[in-house]
């Protein structure tokens, strides 16, 4: 059993152990999502990225990780191949010798 | 190799060849991944769960996931080990007996 | 009339005339809040706080205040009054004589 | 003295008093009202709209404007006049002929 397959066990396992299945609709996982990216915002904010906690990043990261691969469950989407699939387009979208070392959004490219 | 290994080198390799990294501060992969989270409840706004659109999802979300592995990538973080970390203290904060069936949350159960 | 009337009635204005009232129920409009407070970081991603486009900033600043005043009005909420009942509350959780200074949350005073 | 002018006056008493304005920087406020905009979601979270609770809604929604209207401040911009000056700009990306009781985006009018 490979990583990521491992991971959605887990979080199945302690869903269905609370039989939480019925809440998890898509659209109230997305908001969970939106709410731990805020929690995760939350640990940079008023300081500069050096002075933001570890320990708290962690946690945060690891809720948007888990909300996001129980939507991907949701939606049937195998998370591996949908991260390749966005890598290959974004080398269209930011080839390299356009792309490289500048911020720019590829419709400023 | 496994998933989660071959996901952040696909990740790192398309970023170091734009050499990007200098961009990929902590704080601004975080602002990053709230900006996803919110590209990805557009496909949700004034519709019912059913009818966003899979491909808008699958799209938004390989982006927070992005976005997700390399914060972790950059804080050292082992993405497997804190996710499974986080379940044992939730195990804690939401017992069975007390969570099954609510979307209560712990501090009110 | 004074201020907030006025925007109030001109965003009800537009939203009736496009009969759009049926999509705005109060989850939805807090989804918008989230939607375009993701599109107000964009202006900031990547970059330090000077370099951030004004004009982009204003539109989606315009976008958030749009859906909160609408979201104020589904729920009968005067906005003037709800603030300025929130800084009194603040004013109890962050004395001035130990928040002078920091940054630090009240939990943390 | 209007209400607008009223609100930002006791949010820049009330900060001024701490001496918060090192703090308050656009990319900061900006990053503030993202999350409170998240916790704003979570009034709403696993549960249907008319399930959450309005002080919460009251709460969130004091804090996410008590920042926008800060952050328009430390633009420099008019609160009352971008916001109808937007409702002009949707007027055209969103004539009633074509928008009238639909919810899809001006692109896909």
């Amino acid at each position: 059993m490979n990583d990521i397959e491992e991971i959605s066990n887990a979080l199945l396992n302690f869903r269905n152990e609370r039989d939480w299945k019925q809440f998890h609709n898509p659209k109230d996982l997305a908001i969970a999502i939106s709410i731990e990216a805020g929690e995760l915002l939350e640990a940079f904010l008023w300081k500069p990225a050096e002075d933001a906690k570890k320990d708290k990043i962690e946690e945060e990261l690891a809720d948007i990780f888990s909300f996001a691969f129980l939507l991907a469950h949701e939606k049937g989407l195998n998370v591996k191949q949908i991260i390749l699939n966005k890598i290959e387009r974004n080398r269209e979208k930011y080839p390299v010798e356009k792309a490289k070392g500048t911020a720019k959004k590829y419709n400023e490219l």
